[in-house]
C-alpha cells in the first residue's frame, strides 16, 4: 500500500529526489525526523503531546525495548492566543513578539500604554515603582553567546522572574528582548514563574531585531513611545500529560538501574527538533545499541519525559512514582544536537575508576573531562538531589540559543554528523555504567 | 526638549548605552536607520509609504539638495489579510506561509483540499489538468545561492508565473517553497502577475523549513495530505503613491542629466532595510558628496521611486513625466547593501573613455569590470529601453536571498563597512559621469 502510494507520488517527481539532509539511516535522526514531521510541536498537556506519546510507544515497542509504557499525570495547561504589538506613536509600525509561557492576558481588544525601557534587570529592579506604574516595561538584558550555555543562567532571569517584579511594581505589561543570540524575526518564548500571590500580567518576548528597533525608538523619540499590545493566552484547565518509558533489562537488579532520556514535549512555536526530540533520540539510539548486544549487568531505563518546558511535571511524576526504586546513575540530554565537547562527573568515591574508564573511552570523540561536578538537568534534578550519581555529556551550545524556543527549532537545524557523535558518546556512557562492577549506590539512603 | 527627554531616558539606562551596531556617522547608514526605525515597512500605496515620502522630502531638503519634491500618481493597492495553513491529516500541524502579492483570497473560513506536490515548475506544467483540479498545488523549485543573483531569474518564475498556470489548470490554491536561500521560518513574499483573463486564486509561499516538512509528508503519507488554508488579502482600490526627487544642479543643461536612485517602498513583512532603503541611502549619500563639492557639469537627479515591488508604477510615472528631458545616464541600486564586486557598462561608442576611467577608479575598491552589458533594473528599464546609457554597480548577492521579501529584512542585516564601500563606488560613478567631457547622449533620439 505504502509502496504504491510512494510510487504515485514519485510519478509527480519523475526524476528528482528531494534534497533533504542525507543522513546515514541512523536511528537518532530517524526519531527526530519522525517526531518533527509526523507530530510537529508538542506543547505539554495538549493532544499533540498525546499523539507524540503514542508515536513513542509504538516506536519503542518496535525497537524491541522491554516494559514499554506511558505513565500519565494531570497538569494545568496554558495555551497561546492572539499576540500582536504595534507602535502607535511616534513611529507607527508593528513589532513581532511571542507571549511567555504562563503570561497573563490583555483585554481582547488589547491595551495601549507608554513604554519605559531598561537595559538590565538590575536597572529595572532599582527603578521606583511610580516610574513604571501603568506603563509597558521593556527590559533588554541582552544575552551573549557561550559554548557551555552559562549565559542562560545569567540572562534567563529576565524571563523567569522579571514579569513577577513588573507585576508587583504595577506595570501594565512586561516585554523583554528574547533570551537568544540570533538576529531573526523569531521571538524566543519560554516559561515565566509567578511569585506566590502575584496576579499575572501580560508578558512577552520581542525578537532581537524588534528589540533593537524599539530601543532605537526609545533613545530618540521626541514624545513617549506608545504601544498597543494584544495578548490573549489562557489556562484551559488540568489535562493529561505523561512520560514514555522503556527498558533494556539487566541481569542484576540489586545493582540498580541507569536512567537516561530527554523530554518529549516542546514549545509550540517550532517543531521541537533540537529541544528536545534530539535528546530522546540520542539516548534511545544509544540504549538500542546496548539492547542489541549481550545483556548488561544493570537495567537501562529510557524516559521520554513529558511537560519539561512548562514546569517539570513529568519529572515530578517520575520521581514520585519511582523514588523508592534503585537508581545507580541518572543522565539527561537536553541541550540540542551539536557535539559533546565535555564530560562532567559526579560519582561515589568507590566508583572513581568508572570515571577514569569513561574519560578514556570518550577522548577519541574529542570529549574532554572537566573539573566541574555534574549537576544533571531539569528532568533528573530530583534524583540528583536524592543522591543518585550523575554524568553530564555537555553539548556545544554556541548556536543553541539561536534556535531555543523559537519557530526556527526545526529538523534542518540538526547536523546528522554531530548527532551521530552524541549517540556514540551516550553509547559509551550507557555501556560502561550499565556494566560497571563498582557499587554506584554507595552513600545513597 | 529632545535633550531633556533623552536625558530622562538615559536616567533609566544609567550606565549602559545600547549596543546597536556602531557605524561611523555615515549618511547612508543614517538614512537606512531612519527609514527602518521611524517608518518601518513601506508597502506601496499605503499611508506608511506616504509617511516615508514625507520623511524623504524633509531629509533631502535638510541635506541641501535642489528641486526637492514629491511626484504622485495613483495605483491599485493590495493588502495582506489573515494567512494560516494547517495540515489536517495525516500529520496535523501548522505551517508558516505568506501570501504572494496580488494573491486571491480563500473564503473567510478557509478551504480544505488535498495537496499535490511537484519538484519543479516544469514538472507542474507537464501535469495533466485533471491531476491537479480542485487540489492545492505545491511546487518546490528550490532556489540556489549565487553571487550575481542569476538564480532569481531561474527560480523566480515559480512565483511570477506559477499561480496563473495553476489557476488555468483549475487548482484550488497554489503554494510554493519560498524563493529564497535561508532556513528560517520566515516566508519570502513577492508579487505574482496574473495573466490577462485569469481569475486569481489563493497563492502563498511556505518558509523553507515548512516546505521541507511538507515534502517529507508528501513522500511518506499513507493517505493524501489534507491542508486547511486561509488567505484573506484584498485590493482596497486606487490609492496615492509617489516618487521623491532631489537634484544636484549642474552647469550644462545641454549635456543631460544623470539619474540615480533606489526604491522607497518595501514589502510589508520586514522593514525594507536591504530592499531597498539601502539603495536610496547609497545613491543619496554618494550624490551628497557631489553636492558638497564644486558644481558638476551635469545635473544629478536622485529618485526615491515608489511602488517598485508591486509592479513599477513609480518607474512608469517617472518615465511618462520625464521622458522628454535629456537623460545622459541612468543607474539604480536595488540589490541590498553588500559590497559592489563588479561593474557592467552600456555606454555610447564615443564615451568608451569614460568607461575606462570608471574601471580604473573602481579597481581600488575591489571592483572588477565584466564583459556583460549593463541592463539597469526595474526602475530605470524604460529609460534604458529608450536608449539612455546605463551602468550597473553589481552588489554581492550571496546572502541577499536569505533576506529578500522576508520579515528578516531589518537594519541589523546591514554591514556598515560594506554599505560604505557602496557609497564610495557610487560617488566615483556619479562624479565621473556628471563631469565627463564626452557626449553621453549620442545615438538617443
Amino acid at each position: 500500500m505504502k509502496t504504491i502510494l510512494l510510487t504515485a507520488f514519485a510519478a509527480a517527481f519523475p526524476s528528482i529526489t528531494y534534497a533533504a539532509p542525507a543522513p546515514a539511516p541512523e536511528l537518532a535522526y530517524e526519531i527526530v525526523e519522525g517526531l518533527t514531521t509526523e507530530i510537529g510541536q508538542r506543547l505539554a498537556g495538549t493532544e499533540a503531546e498525546a499523539r507524540a506519546r503514542d508515536w513513542g510507544l509504538a516506536k519503542l515497542k518496535s525497537l524491541g525495548f522491554s516494559n514499554v509504557r506511558i505513565e500519565t499525570y494531570a497538569m494545568p495547561v496554558w495555551v497561546r492566543g492572539t499576540e500582536t504589538a504595534e507602535i502607535m506613536s511616534p513611529y507607527p509600525q508593528k513589532l513581532v513578539l511571542a507571549a511567555l509561557g504562563n503570561s497573563g492576558a490583555t483585554p481582547e481588544a488589547g491595551l495601549t500604554a507608554a513604554v519605559i525601557g531598561f537595559p538590565t534587570l538590575a536597572a529595572f529592579k532599582a527603578a521606583p515603582d511610580a516610574s513604571v506604574k501603568g506603563k509597558i516595561v521593556y527590559v533588554s538584558h541582552q544575552m551573549q553567546r557561550t559554548q557551555d550555555g552559562s549565559s542562560y543562567g545569567a540572562f534567563g532571569p529576565v524571563r523567569f522572574g522579571g514579569p513577577s517584579i513588573a507585576a508587583k511594581k504595577g506595570a501594565a505589561a512586561f516585554l523583554i528582548r528574547s533570551v537568544g543570540t540570533d538576529n531573526h524575526r523569531n521571538p524566543h518564548t519560554g516559561v515565566t514563574t509567578w511569585e506566590k500571590g502575584v496576579a499575572p500580567i501580560p508578558a512577552a518576548a520581542l525578537s532581537n531585531p524588534d528589540a533593537d528597533n524599539l530601543e532605537r525608538m526609545l533613545a530618540r523619540a521626541p514624545t513617549p513611545v506608545s504601544l498597543h499590545l494584544t495578548l490573549t493566552p489562557k489556562f484551559i484547565g488540568n489535562k493529561t500529560s505523561g512520560n514514555v518509558i522503556a527498558e533494556v533489562p539487566g541481569s542484576d537488579p540489586a545493582a540498580g538501574m541507569i536512567v537516561v532520556g530527554g523530554h518529549l514535549d516542546s514549545w509550540d512555536l517550532g517543531t521541537g527538533a533540537i529541544d528536545d526530540a534530539a535528546g530522546v533520540a540520542i539516548t534511545t539510539a544509544a540504549a538500542k545499541r546496548l539492547l542489541d548486544g549481550p545483556k548488561p549487568r544493570r537495567t537501562v531505563r529510557v524516559v521520554w519525559w513529558g511537560s519539561e518546558e512548562v514546569g517539570g511535571f513529568g519529572s515530578d511524576a517520575y520521581f514520585n512514582a519511582h523514588k523508592n526504586e534503585k537508581h545507580a546513575l541518572a543522565a539527561e540530554s537536553d541541550f540540542g544536537a551539536d557535539r559533546v565537547w565535555r564530560v562532567d562527573l559526579k560519582l561515589p568515591d568507590g566508583a572513581k575508576a568508572l570515571g577514569e574508564r569513561l574519560i578514556t573511552a570518550l577522548a577519541p570523540l574529542g570529549i574532554a573531562p572537566s573539573r566541574q561536578a555534574a549537576g544533571g538537568g531539569a528532568d533528573v534534578e530530583k534524583l540528583v538531589d536524592a543522591g543518585v550519581p550523575v554524568v553530564d555529556l555537555r553539548q556545544d551550545g554556541t548556536r543553541y540559543f539561536d534556535l531555543h524556543h523559537t519557530p526556527d527549532d526545526t529538523l534542518d537545524k540538526i547536523d546528522p554528523v554531530q548527532l551521530a557523535q552524541n549517540v556514540d558518546a551516550w553509547a559509551i556512557l550507557i555501556n560502561l555504567a550499565a556494566n560497571a562492577p563498582e557499587d554506584l549506590m554507595a552513600g545513597q539512603k
